[in-house]
Protein backbone atom coordinates (compact mmCIF):
# COMPACT_ATOMS: atom_id res chain seq x y z
CA UNK A 1 0.00 0.00 0.00
CA UNK A 2 1.67 3.31 -1.45
CA UNK A 3 0.72 5.58 1.92
CA UNK A 4 2.38 9.38 2.91
CA UNK A 5 5.52 8.82 3.61
CA UNK A 6 6.69 6.03 1.44
CA UNK A 7 9.06 6.65 -1.79
CA UNK A 8 7.44 7.37 -4.93
CA UNK A 9 9.33 7.74 -8.12
CA UNK A 10 7.62 10.29 -10.44
CA UNK A 11 8.81 10.45 -14.15
CA UNK A 12 8.23 13.34 -16.34
CA UNK A 13 7.53 17.33 -14.65
CA UNK A 14 6.44 19.21 -17.29
CA UNK A 15 3.62 21.05 -16.63
CA UNK A 16 0.81 18.83 -15.45
CA UNK A 17 3.57 16.15 -13.63
CA UNK A 18 5.08 18.96 -11.65
CA UNK A 19 1.28 19.98 -10.19
CA UNK A 20 0.54 16.10 -9.85
CA UNK A 21 4.01 15.66 -8.07
CA UNK A 22 3.77 18.96 -5.58
CA UNK A 23 0.67 17.56 -4.46
CA UNK A 24 2.04 14.12 -4.02
CA UNK A 25 4.95 16.18 -1.69
CA UNK A 26 1.85 18.20 0.16
CA UNK A 27 0.00 15.13 1.25
CA UNK A 28 3.56 13.80 2.76
CA UNK A 29 5.28 11.29 -0.05
CA UNK A 30 8.93 10.98 -0.33
CA UNK A 31 9.58 11.74 -4.38
CA UNK A 32 12.10 10.05 -6.55
CA UNK A 33 12.06 12.69 -9.36
CA UNK A 34 13.05 12.38 -13.37
CA UNK A 35 12.39 14.47 -16.05
CA UNK A 36 14.18 14.64 -19.79
CA UNK A 37 15.42 18.06 -19.42
CA UNK A 38 16.66 18.60 -15.64
CA UNK A 39 15.57 22.14 -14.87
CA UNK A 40 11.90 21.62 -15.31
CA UNK A 41 12.34 19.22 -11.90
CA UNK A 42 13.91 21.95 -10.01
CA UNK A 43 11.15 23.28 -8.25
CA UNK A 44 10.74 19.82 -6.27
CA UNK A 45 13.90 19.19 -5.58
CA UNK A 46 14.19 22.31 -4.23
CA UNK A 47 11.31 21.07 -2.09
CA UNK A 48 13.27 17.98 -0.84
CA UNK A 49 12.33 15.50 -4.19
CA UNK A 50 15.66 13.16 -5.25
CA UNK A 51 17.07 13.88 -8.27
CA UNK A 52 17.38 10.84 -10.59
CA UNK A 53 19.39 10.49 -14.10
CA UNK A 54 17.20 7.72 -15.33
CA UNK A 55 13.81 6.38 -15.09
CA UNK A 56 14.98 3.19 -13.20
CA UNK A 57 17.21 5.03 -10.38
CA UNK A 58 13.28 6.50 -9.60
CA UNK A 59 12.30 3.62 -8.85
CA UNK A 60 14.59 2.46 -6.54
CA UNK A 61 12.83 1.73 -3.13
CA UNK A 62 9.78 2.81 -4.28
CA UNK A 63 6.34 2.05 -3.17
CA UNK A 64 5.04 3.10 -6.79
CA UNK A 65 6.28 4.92 -9.46
CA UNK A 66 4.18 7.42 -11.59
CA UNK A 67 5.00 8.71 -15.14
CA UNK A 68 3.23 11.30 -17.59
CA UNK A 69 5.49 11.64 -20.05
CA UNK A 70 4.94 13.21 -23.85
CA UNK A 71 4.27 10.39 -26.59
CA UNK A 72 3.83 6.84 -26.80
CA UNK A 73 7.32 6.28 -27.86
CA UNK A 74 8.62 7.87 -24.57
CA UNK A 75 6.39 5.57 -22.85
CA UNK A 76 7.81 2.79 -24.28
CA UNK A 77 11.50 4.15 -23.73
CA UNK A 78 10.78 4.57 -20.19
CA UNK A 79 9.10 1.51 -19.87
CA UNK A 80 11.13 -1.01 -21.55
CA UNK A 81 14.51 1.05 -22.69
CA UNK A 82 17.47 0.31 -20.92
CA UNK A 83 17.48 1.22 -17.49
CA UNK A 84 13.77 1.28 -18.06
CA UNK A 85 11.34 1.12 -15.08
CA UNK A 86 10.17 -2.46 -16.10
CA UNK A 87 13.93 -3.98 -16.22
CA UNK A 88 14.66 -1.71 -13.00
CA UNK A 89 11.55 -1.75 -10.40
CA UNK A 90 11.59 -4.70 -7.49
CA UNK A 91 8.61 -7.02 -7.32
CA UNK A 92 5.66 -5.92 -6.26
CA UNK A 93 6.17 -2.23 -7.17
CA UNK A 94 3.33 -0.57 -8.76
CA UNK A 95 4.14 1.26 -11.96
CA UNK A 96 1.32 3.94 -13.31
CA UNK A 97 1.87 5.44 -16.97
CA UNK A 98 -0.89 8.56 -16.51
CA UNK A 99 0.37 9.42 -20.21
CA UNK A 100 -2.31 9.57 -22.91
CA UNK A 101 -1.06 6.69 -24.65
CA UNK A 102 -2.28 3.78 -27.15
CA UNK A 103 -4.35 0.69 -25.03
CA UNK A 104 -2.20 -1.59 -27.01
CA UNK A 105 1.33 -0.52 -25.67
CA UNK A 106 -0.30 0.06 -22.23
CA UNK A 107 -1.05 -4.00 -23.03
CA UNK A 108 2.72 -4.51 -23.86
CA UNK A 109 3.84 -2.88 -20.92
CA UNK A 110 1.29 -4.61 -18.46
CA UNK A 111 2.20 -7.85 -20.07
CA UNK A 112 6.72 -7.41 -19.32
CA UNK A 113 5.48 -6.36 -15.82
CA UNK A 114 3.40 -9.04 -14.80
CA UNK A 115 6.56 -11.24 -16.61
CA UNK A 116 8.67 -10.05 -13.87
CA UNK A 117 6.39 -9.54 -11.22
CA UNK A 118 6.09 -5.76 -11.49
CA UNK A 119 2.17 -4.71 -12.05
CA UNK A 120 1.75 -1.73 -14.55
CA UNK A 121 -1.70 0.40 -14.54
CA UNK A 122 -2.87 2.41 -17.26
CA UNK A 123 -4.17 5.66 -15.58
CA UNK A 124 -4.71 8.87 -18.09
CA UNK A 125 -6.25 11.91 -16.52
CA UNK A 126 -8.19 14.73 -18.11
CA UNK A 127 -8.77 18.33 -16.55
CA UNK A 128 -5.45 19.56 -18.05
CA UNK A 129 -3.34 22.12 -16.56
CA UNK A 130 -5.85 23.79 -14.48
CA UNK A 131 -7.35 20.43 -13.16
CA UNK A 132 -3.42 19.33 -12.26
CA UNK A 133 -3.20 22.12 -10.36
CA UNK A 134 -6.15 22.19 -8.44
CA UNK A 135 -5.79 18.36 -8.12
CA UNK A 136 -9.52 18.15 -9.73
CA UNK A 137 -7.95 15.89 -12.48
CA UNK A 138 -10.53 12.42 -13.36
CA UNK A 139 -8.11 9.62 -13.41
CA UNK A 140 -9.08 6.68 -15.81
CA UNK A 141 -7.38 3.37 -14.81
CA UNK A 142 -6.86 0.08 -16.52
CA UNK A 143 -5.21 -2.96 -14.99
CA UNK A 144 -5.18 -5.42 -12.23
CA UNK A 145 -7.78 -4.77 -9.00
CA UNK A 146 -5.64 -5.24 -6.40
CA UNK A 147 -2.52 -3.14 -8.11
CA UNK A 148 -5.49 -0.37 -8.39
CA UNK A 149 -6.49 -1.29 -5.05
CA UNK A 150 -2.98 -0.67 -3.79
CA UNK A 151 -2.10 3.19 -5.15
CA UNK A 152 -5.88 4.34 -5.16
CA UNK A 153 -5.70 6.64 -2.15
CA UNK A 154 -2.49 7.78 -4.28
CA UNK A 155 -4.24 8.56 -7.22
CA UNK A 156 -6.60 10.68 -5.53
CA UNK A 157 -4.43 12.71 -3.76
CA UNK A 158 -4.35 14.04 -7.64
CA UNK A 159 -8.00 14.17 -8.01
CA UNK A 160 -11.64 12.92 -6.54
CA UNK A 161 -12.59 10.90 -9.75
CA UNK A 162 -10.84 7.75 -9.71
CA UNK A 163 -12.43 5.16 -11.57
CA UNK A 164 -11.12 1.46 -12.34
CA UNK A 165 -12.81 0.71 -15.82
CA UNK A 166 -11.30 -2.40 -16.50
CA UNK A 167 -8.33 -4.61 -17.43
CA UNK A 168 -4.86 -3.32 -18.85
CA UNK A 169 -5.63 -0.75 -21.34
CA UNK A 170 -9.06 0.27 -20.17
CA UNK A 171 -7.88 3.46 -18.61
CA UNK A 172 -6.16 4.82 -22.31
CA UNK A 173 -9.55 3.29 -24.22
CA UNK A 174 -11.28 5.38 -21.74
CA UNK A 175 -9.49 8.31 -22.27
CA UNK A 176 -9.97 7.95 -26.65
CA UNK A 177 -13.26 8.20 -25.86
CA UNK A 178 -13.00 11.58 -23.68
CA UNK A 179 -11.24 12.84 -26.43
CA UNK A 180 -13.39 11.39 -29.40
CA UNK A 181 -16.29 13.19 -27.35
CA UNK A 182 -14.22 16.52 -26.95
CA UNK A 183 -13.33 16.53 -30.87
CA UNK A 184 -17.27 16.63 -31.47
CA UNK A 185 -17.98 19.11 -29.26
CA UNK A 186 -15.50 21.86 -30.37
CA UNK A 187 -16.07 21.82 -33.55
CA UNK A 188 -20.11 22.05 -32.61
CA UNK A 189 -18.69 24.98 -30.87
CA UNK A 190 -16.25 26.73 -33.37
CA UNK A 191 -19.05 26.09 -36.06
CA UNK A 192 -21.75 28.24 -33.33
CA UNK A 193 -19.36 30.57 -32.97
CA UNK A 194 -18.35 31.43 -36.69
CA UNK A 195 -21.90 30.71 -37.99
CA UNK A 196 -22.87 33.82 -35.49
CA UNK A 197 -20.25 35.77 -36.06
CA UNK A 198 -21.02 35.79 -39.78
CA UNK A 199 -24.26 36.57 -39.52
CA UNK A 200 -23.58 39.61 -37.76
CA UNK A 201 -25.07 38.80 -33.71
CA UNK A 202 -23.05 40.22 -31.09
CA UNK A 203 -21.23 36.52 -29.89
CA UNK A 204 -21.16 37.45 -26.79
CA UNK A 205 -24.53 37.53 -26.27
CA UNK A 206 -25.25 34.83 -28.14
CA UNK A 207 -22.96 32.66 -25.76
CA UNK A 208 -25.14 34.09 -22.73
CA UNK A 209 -28.11 31.96 -24.69
CA UNK A 210 -26.76 28.72 -25.84
CA UNK A 211 -24.73 27.90 -22.73
CA UNK A 212 -27.91 28.16 -21.30
CA UNK A 213 -29.55 25.19 -22.18
CA UNK A 214 -29.20 21.86 -24.58
CA UNK A 215 -26.47 23.71 -26.71
CA UNK A 216 -23.95 23.78 -23.97
CA UNK A 217 -20.97 21.66 -23.58
CA UNK A 218 -17.86 22.24 -21.19
CA UNK A 219 -15.85 23.11 -24.62
CA UNK A 220 -18.54 26.14 -25.37
CA UNK A 221 -18.53 27.71 -22.02
CA UNK A 222 -14.77 27.08 -21.91
CA UNK A 223 -13.09 27.88 -24.80
CA UNK A 224 -15.55 30.01 -26.96
CA UNK A 225 -15.01 33.08 -24.84
CA UNK A 226 -11.11 32.30 -24.76
CA UNK A 227 -11.46 32.20 -28.88
CA UNK A 228 -13.70 35.04 -29.16
CA UNK A 229 -10.61 37.43 -26.90
CA UNK A 230 -8.32 36.26 -29.39
CA UNK A 231 -6.91 34.37 -26.50
CA UNK A 232 -5.10 30.70 -28.36
CA UNK A 233 -2.58 29.95 -25.99
CA UNK A 234 -2.48 26.05 -24.40
CA UNK A 235 -3.77 24.61 -22.34
CA UNK A 236 -3.96 21.89 -23.89
CA UNK A 237 -1.86 21.65 -27.05
CA UNK A 238 -3.03 21.05 -30.34
CA UNK A 239 -0.06 19.00 -31.42
CA UNK A 240 -0.82 16.58 -28.13
CA UNK A 241 -4.92 16.23 -29.50
CA UNK A 242 -3.86 15.22 -32.45
CA UNK A 243 -1.31 12.42 -31.18
CA UNK A 244 -4.61 11.58 -29.18
CA UNK A 245 -6.97 11.80 -32.03
CA UNK A 246 -4.52 9.57 -34.23
CA UNK A 247 -4.15 6.65 -31.84
CA UNK A 248 -8.03 6.84 -31.36
CA UNK A 249 -8.40 6.87 -34.95
CA UNK A 250 -5.90 3.77 -34.88
CA UNK A 251 -7.71 1.69 -32.27
CA UNK A 252 -11.49 2.40 -34.05
CA UNK A 253 -9.66 0.55 -37.54
CA UNK A 254 -8.38 -2.13 -35.61
CA UNK A 255 -12.06 -2.45 -34.13
CA UNK A 256 -13.56 -2.28 -37.28
CA UNK A 257 -15.99 1.02 -36.48
CA UNK A 258 -16.31 4.37 -38.39
CA UNK A 259 -15.88 7.48 -36.38
CA UNK A 260 -16.34 10.19 -39.21
CA UNK A 261 -16.62 13.06 -36.91
CA UNK A 262 -13.51 11.87 -35.39
CA UNK A 263 -11.85 11.57 -38.97
CA UNK A 264 -12.95 15.41 -39.78
CA UNK A 265 -11.37 16.82 -36.03
CA UNK A 266 -8.16 15.09 -36.79
CA UNK A 267 -7.97 16.00 -40.68
CA UNK A 268 -9.01 20.04 -39.46
CA UNK A 269 -6.03 19.79 -36.45
CA UNK A 270 -3.49 18.53 -38.56
CA UNK A 271 -4.70 21.60 -41.11
CA UNK A 272 -4.06 23.58 -38.36
CA UNK A 273 -1.11 22.26 -37.27
CA UNK A 274 0.58 22.56 -41.15
CA UNK A 275 -0.55 26.36 -40.84
CA UNK A 276 1.59 26.56 -37.97
CA UNK A 277 -0.49 26.02 -34.97
CA UNK A 278 1.06 22.80 -33.36
CA UNK A 279 2.00 25.00 -30.34
CA UNK A 280 -1.22 26.27 -29.68
CA UNK A 281 -4.46 25.62 -27.19
CA UNK A 282 -6.84 23.43 -28.91
CA UNK A 283 -9.53 26.63 -28.90
CA UNK A 284 -7.06 27.83 -31.58
CA UNK A 285 -9.53 25.61 -33.83
CA UNK A 286 -11.12 28.55 -34.33
CA UNK A 287 -8.77 30.51 -36.44
CA UNK A 288 -9.28 27.56 -39.25
CA UNK A 289 -12.62 28.97 -39.44
CA UNK A 290 -11.82 32.41 -39.30
CA UNK A 291 -9.54 32.17 -41.89
CA UNK A 292 -11.62 29.79 -44.46
CA UNK A 293 -10.03 26.67 -43.79
CA UNK A 294 -11.91 24.70 -42.47
CA UNK A 295 -13.29 22.75 -45.86
CA UNK A 296 -14.17 19.28 -45.47
CA UNK B 1 -47.61 46.19 -22.77
CA UNK B 2 -48.83 42.41 -22.71
CA UNK B 3 -50.01 42.46 -18.62
CA UNK B 4 -52.23 39.43 -17.38
CA UNK B 5 -55.68 39.68 -17.94
CA UNK B 6 -55.17 40.99 -21.27
CA UNK B 7 -55.70 38.48 -24.80
CA UNK B 8 -53.09 36.83 -26.59
CA UNK B 9 -53.79 34.81 -29.36
CA UNK B 10 -51.87 31.60 -29.89
CA UNK B 11 -51.44 29.57 -33.14
CA UNK B 12 -49.97 26.08 -32.45
CA UNK B 13 -50.91 23.66 -29.60
CA UNK B 14 -48.56 20.58 -30.59
CA UNK B 15 -46.19 19.04 -27.67
CA UNK B 16 -44.44 22.60 -27.19
CA UNK B 17 -47.28 24.76 -27.60
CA UNK B 18 -49.58 23.00 -25.29
CA UNK B 19 -47.42 23.40 -22.37
CA UNK B 20 -46.78 26.99 -23.13
CA UNK B 21 -49.90 28.06 -23.39
CA UNK B 22 -50.76 26.49 -20.64
CA UNK B 23 -48.46 28.68 -18.40
CA UNK B 24 -49.67 31.50 -19.70
CA UNK B 25 -53.32 30.32 -18.73
CA UNK B 26 -51.97 30.22 -15.27
CA UNK B 27 -49.93 33.62 -15.24
CA UNK B 28 -53.65 34.93 -15.95
CA UNK B 29 -53.44 35.94 -19.11
CA UNK B 30 -56.68 35.25 -21.57
CA UNK B 31 -56.37 32.98 -24.61
CA UNK B 32 -57.79 32.36 -28.26
CA UNK B 33 -56.30 29.69 -29.57
CA UNK B 34 -56.10 28.05 -33.55
CA UNK B 35 -54.37 24.78 -34.46
CA UNK B 36 -54.48 22.73 -37.49
CA UNK B 37 -55.28 19.57 -35.99
CA UNK B 38 -58.09 20.95 -33.37
CA UNK B 39 -58.32 17.93 -31.16
CA UNK B 40 -54.98 19.33 -29.86
CA UNK B 41 -56.44 22.34 -28.85
CA UNK B 42 -59.27 20.80 -26.36
CA UNK B 43 -57.02 20.58 -22.75
CA UNK B 44 -56.63 24.72 -23.23
CA UNK B 45 -60.13 25.06 -24.18
CA UNK B 46 -61.23 22.84 -21.67
CA UNK B 47 -59.30 25.34 -19.48
CA UNK B 48 -61.51 28.72 -20.97
CA UNK B 49 -59.38 29.19 -24.05
CA UNK B 50 -61.22 30.44 -27.07
CA UNK B 51 -61.56 28.15 -30.09
CA UNK B 52 -60.43 29.85 -33.39
CA UNK B 53 -61.48 28.47 -36.85
CA UNK B 54 -58.24 30.35 -38.18
CA UNK B 55 -54.66 32.22 -37.47
CA UNK B 56 -56.38 35.56 -38.38
CA UNK B 57 -59.24 35.02 -36.15
CA UNK B 58 -56.82 34.29 -32.84
CA UNK B 59 -55.42 37.67 -33.12
CA UNK B 60 -58.94 39.64 -32.40
CA UNK B 61 -58.33 41.91 -30.03
CA UNK B 62 -55.42 40.32 -29.14
CA UNK B 63 -52.06 42.42 -27.32
CA UNK B 64 -50.21 39.74 -29.02
CA UNK B 65 -50.44 36.38 -30.78
CA UNK B 66 -48.22 34.03 -30.49
CA UNK B 67 -47.27 31.07 -32.58
CA UNK B 68 -44.95 27.97 -32.51
CA UNK B 69 -45.86 25.61 -36.12
CA UNK B 70 -43.67 23.25 -37.87
CA UNK B 71 -41.94 24.13 -40.70
CA UNK B 72 -41.30 27.91 -42.39
CA UNK B 73 -43.79 27.05 -44.90
CA UNK B 74 -46.35 26.73 -41.48
CA UNK B 75 -44.96 29.93 -40.50
CA UNK B 76 -45.25 31.27 -43.98
CA UNK B 77 -48.74 30.43 -44.51
CA UNK B 78 -50.49 31.78 -40.60
CA UNK B 79 -48.39 34.86 -41.02
CA UNK B 80 -49.41 35.76 -44.44
CA UNK B 81 -51.65 33.54 -46.31
CA UNK B 82 -55.35 34.23 -46.71
CA UNK B 83 -56.73 35.46 -43.30
CA UNK B 84 -53.10 35.36 -41.97
CA UNK B 85 -51.95 37.34 -38.81
CA UNK B 86 -50.21 39.80 -40.86
CA UNK B 87 -53.50 41.31 -42.37
CA UNK B 88 -56.06 40.44 -39.55
CA UNK B 89 -54.05 41.91 -36.71
CA UNK B 90 -54.95 45.08 -35.71
CA UNK B 91 -51.60 47.96 -35.96
CA UNK B 92 -49.91 47.69 -33.00
CA UNK B 93 -50.49 44.14 -31.82
CA UNK B 94 -47.31 42.15 -31.48
CA UNK B 95 -47.11 39.34 -33.48
CA UNK B 96 -43.99 36.50 -31.93
CA UNK B 97 -43.04 33.62 -33.87
CA UNK B 98 -41.44 31.13 -31.45
CA UNK B 99 -41.16 28.55 -34.55
CA UNK B 100 -37.75 27.68 -35.44
CA UNK B 101 -37.74 28.72 -38.28
CA UNK B 102 -35.81 30.77 -41.77
CA UNK B 103 -33.99 34.02 -40.71
CA UNK B 104 -34.89 35.22 -44.10
CA UNK B 105 -38.41 34.67 -43.79
CA UNK B 106 -38.14 36.10 -40.26
CA UNK B 107 -36.86 39.04 -42.14
CA UNK B 108 -39.58 38.96 -44.55
CA UNK B 109 -42.44 38.83 -42.28
CA UNK B 110 -41.33 41.47 -40.46
CA UNK B 111 -41.00 43.72 -43.13
CA UNK B 112 -45.00 42.53 -44.13
CA UNK B 113 -45.75 43.65 -40.76
CA UNK B 114 -43.54 46.84 -40.55
CA UNK B 115 -45.85 47.85 -43.74
CA UNK B 116 -48.83 47.62 -42.06
CA UNK B 117 -47.84 48.83 -38.58
CA UNK B 118 -48.01 45.32 -37.17
CA UNK B 119 -44.20 44.47 -35.24
CA UNK B 120 -43.03 41.39 -35.76
CA UNK B 121 -40.61 39.75 -33.74
CA UNK B 122 -38.58 36.29 -34.10
CA UNK B 123 -38.10 34.69 -30.84
CA UNK B 124 -37.37 30.64 -30.92
CA UNK B 125 -36.80 28.53 -28.37
CA UNK B 126 -34.47 26.11 -26.97
CA UNK B 127 -35.46 23.10 -23.79
CA UNK B 128 -37.55 20.98 -25.99
CA UNK B 129 -40.70 19.14 -24.57
CA UNK B 130 -39.46 19.14 -20.48
CA UNK B 131 -37.97 22.69 -21.05
CA UNK B 132 -41.55 24.28 -22.51
CA UNK B 133 -43.36 21.71 -19.36
CA UNK B 134 -41.13 23.23 -16.81
CA UNK B 135 -41.50 26.90 -17.95
CA UNK B 136 -37.40 26.60 -18.26
CA UNK B 137 -37.18 27.55 -22.07
CA UNK B 138 -34.54 29.60 -23.26
CA UNK B 139 -35.94 32.25 -25.71
CA UNK B 140 -33.90 33.80 -28.23
CA UNK B 141 -35.33 37.11 -29.56
CA UNK B 142 -34.97 38.74 -32.75
CA UNK B 143 -37.22 42.42 -33.71
CA UNK B 144 -37.44 46.00 -32.53
CA UNK B 145 -36.72 47.14 -28.81
CA UNK B 146 -39.96 48.45 -28.00
CA UNK B 147 -41.93 45.84 -29.41
CA UNK B 148 -39.66 43.51 -27.20
CA UNK B 149 -39.83 45.15 -24.29
CA UNK B 150 -43.65 45.25 -24.37
CA UNK B 151 -43.87 41.23 -24.65
CA UNK B 152 -41.21 40.78 -22.38
CA UNK B 153 -42.76 40.01 -19.60
CA UNK B 154 -44.90 37.61 -21.16
CA UNK B 155 -42.17 35.47 -22.85
CA UNK B 156 -40.63 34.85 -19.36
CA UNK B 157 -43.73 32.94 -18.18
CA UNK B 158 -42.12 30.45 -20.52
CA UNK B 159 -38.53 30.62 -19.60
CA UNK B 160 -36.08 32.54 -17.72
CA UNK B 161 -34.06 33.02 -20.26
CA UNK B 162 -35.05 35.64 -22.46
CA UNK B 163 -32.50 37.96 -24.55
CA UNK B 164 -33.33 40.23 -27.35
CA UNK B 165 -30.60 39.01 -29.91
CA UNK B 166 -30.49 41.60 -32.39
CA UNK B 167 -32.53 42.85 -35.22
CA UNK B 168 -35.41 41.17 -37.21
CA UNK B 169 -34.19 37.57 -37.64
CA UNK B 170 -31.14 37.69 -34.76
CA UNK B 171 -33.50 35.37 -32.90
CA UNK B 172 -33.49 32.54 -35.75
CA UNK B 173 -29.91 33.00 -36.58
CA UNK B 174 -28.76 32.32 -33.06
CA UNK B 175 -31.19 29.26 -32.72
CA UNK B 176 -29.31 27.96 -35.71
CA UNK B 177 -25.93 29.09 -33.73
CA UNK B 178 -27.14 26.71 -31.09
CA UNK B 179 -28.34 23.96 -33.28
CA UNK B 180 -25.26 23.86 -35.15
CA UNK B 181 -23.37 23.29 -31.36
CA UNK B 182 -25.56 20.46 -30.78
CA UNK B 183 -24.88 18.76 -33.89
CA UNK B 184 -21.07 18.88 -33.21
CA UNK B 185 -22.11 17.74 -29.40
CA UNK B 186 -24.40 14.96 -30.38
CA UNK B 187 -21.79 13.26 -33.27
CA UNK B 188 -18.82 13.55 -29.92
CA UNK B 189 -21.40 11.64 -27.78
CA UNK B 190 -22.37 8.89 -30.34
CA UNK B 191 -18.64 8.51 -31.20
CA UNK B 192 -17.33 8.34 -27.73
CA UNK B 193 -20.20 5.97 -26.49
CA UNK B 194 -19.49 3.49 -29.78
CA UNK B 195 -15.70 3.44 -29.24
CA UNK B 196 -16.35 2.66 -25.57
CA UNK B 197 -18.49 -0.72 -26.70
CA UNK B 198 -16.20 -1.40 -29.46
CA UNK B 199 -13.60 -1.34 -26.99
CA UNK B 200 -15.47 -4.03 -24.61
CA UNK B 201 -15.63 -1.28 -22.05
CA UNK B 202 -18.47 -0.64 -20.01
CA UNK B 203 -19.96 2.24 -21.32
CA UNK B 204 -22.09 3.40 -18.26
CA UNK B 205 -18.90 3.46 -16.14
CA UNK B 206 -16.84 5.23 -19.10
CA UNK B 207 -19.90 7.59 -18.78
CA UNK B 208 -18.87 8.65 -15.18
CA UNK B 209 -15.17 9.32 -15.57
CA UNK B 210 -15.99 11.50 -18.99
CA UNK B 211 -18.57 13.27 -18.04
CA UNK B 212 -16.80 14.71 -14.86
CA UNK B 213 -14.64 16.95 -17.03
CA UNK B 214 -13.98 18.54 -20.18
CA UNK B 215 -15.69 15.95 -22.38
CA UNK B 216 -18.79 16.94 -21.04
CA UNK B 217 -21.89 17.98 -23.29
CA UNK B 218 -25.40 18.52 -22.37
CA UNK B 219 -25.83 15.59 -25.03
CA UNK B 220 -23.33 13.67 -23.28
CA UNK B 221 -25.08 13.90 -19.85
CA UNK B 222 -28.26 13.73 -21.33
CA UNK B 223 -28.80 11.74 -24.37
CA UNK B 224 -25.52 9.20 -23.92
CA UNK B 225 -27.63 7.26 -21.26
CA UNK B 226 -31.11 7.21 -23.38
CA UNK B 227 -28.86 5.99 -26.48
CA UNK B 228 -27.67 2.92 -23.59
CA UNK B 229 -30.84 1.83 -22.97
CA UNK B 230 -31.96 1.82 -25.92
CA UNK B 231 -34.62 5.01 -25.57
CA UNK B 232 -34.59 6.50 -29.33
CA UNK B 233 -38.38 8.22 -27.94
CA UNK B 234 -38.69 11.75 -28.96
CA UNK B 235 -37.86 14.14 -27.06
CA UNK B 236 -37.08 16.17 -30.24
CA UNK B 237 -37.76 14.64 -33.66
CA UNK B 238 -35.15 13.48 -35.93
CA UNK B 239 -37.07 15.18 -39.00
CA UNK B 240 -37.20 18.38 -37.12
CA UNK B 241 -33.90 18.75 -36.33
CA UNK B 242 -33.15 17.81 -40.22
CA UNK B 243 -34.95 20.76 -40.86
CA UNK B 244 -32.80 23.10 -38.71
CA UNK B 245 -29.43 22.16 -40.13
CA UNK B 246 -30.91 22.17 -43.92
CA UNK B 247 -31.94 26.39 -42.72
CA UNK B 248 -28.95 27.09 -40.78
CA UNK B 249 -26.57 25.18 -43.94
CA UNK B 250 -28.27 27.25 -46.67
CA UNK B 251 -27.84 30.47 -44.57
CA UNK B 252 -23.90 29.43 -43.95
CA UNK B 253 -24.00 29.19 -47.47
CA UNK B 254 -25.04 32.82 -48.49
CA UNK B 255 -22.64 33.76 -46.01
CA UNK B 256 -20.18 31.62 -47.15
CA UNK B 257 -18.41 30.49 -44.19
CA UNK B 258 -17.61 26.73 -44.12
CA UNK B 259 -19.23 24.18 -41.09
CA UNK B 260 -18.05 20.78 -42.23
CA UNK B 261 -19.18 19.45 -39.19
CA UNK B 262 -22.54 20.61 -39.81
CA UNK B 263 -22.26 19.43 -43.47
CA UNK B 264 -21.31 15.88 -41.56
CA UNK B 265 -24.34 15.81 -39.05
CA UNK B 266 -27.12 16.78 -41.44
CA UNK B 267 -25.45 14.01 -44.08
CA UNK B 268 -25.74 11.37 -40.72
CA UNK B 269 -28.96 12.10 -39.55
CA UNK B 270 -30.76 12.36 -43.48
CA UNK B 271 -29.09 8.75 -43.92
CA UNK B 272 -30.57 8.08 -40.36
CA UNK B 273 -34.38 9.71 -41.49
CA UNK B 274 -33.70 7.56 -44.81
CA UNK B 275 -33.31 4.37 -42.82
CA UNK B 276 -36.96 4.85 -41.21
CA UNK B 277 -35.66 7.44 -38.23
CA UNK B 278 -37.01 10.51 -39.19
CA UNK B 279 -40.02 10.29 -36.45
CA UNK B 280 -37.25 9.20 -33.57
CA UNK B 281 -35.50 11.32 -31.47
CA UNK B 282 -31.92 13.02 -32.13
CA UNK B 283 -30.37 10.89 -29.75
CA UNK B 284 -31.42 7.75 -32.37
CA UNK B 285 -28.16 9.00 -34.34
CA UNK B 286 -26.48 6.44 -31.86
CA UNK B 287 -28.42 3.68 -34.30
CA UNK B 288 -26.75 4.81 -37.02
CA UNK B 289 -23.23 3.78 -35.28
CA UNK B 290 -24.43 0.49 -33.99
CA UNK B 291 -25.53 -0.68 -37.56
CA UNK B 292 -22.41 0.52 -39.20
CA UNK B 293 -24.00 3.10 -41.32
CA UNK B 294 -22.14 6.10 -40.16
CA UNK B 295 -19.24 6.33 -42.77
CA UNK B 296 -17.94 9.85 -44.04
Amino acid sequence: MAAPGSIIGFVGTGVMGRSMAGHLLDAGYRLRVHNRTREKAAPLVDRGAVWCETPGQAAEGAAAVITIVGYPADVEQVYLGSDGLVAASAPGTVLIDMTTSSPVLAQRVHAAGAAVGVPVLDAPVSGGDVGAREARLTIMVGGDPAAFASVEPLLRVMGPNVVLQGGPGAGQHTKMSNQISIAGAMIGACEALAYAEAAGLDPEKVLTSITAGSANSWSLANYAPRMLAGDFAPGFYVKHFIKDMRIALECSREMAIDLPGLELALRLYERLAERGGADSGTQALYLLYKEHAARL
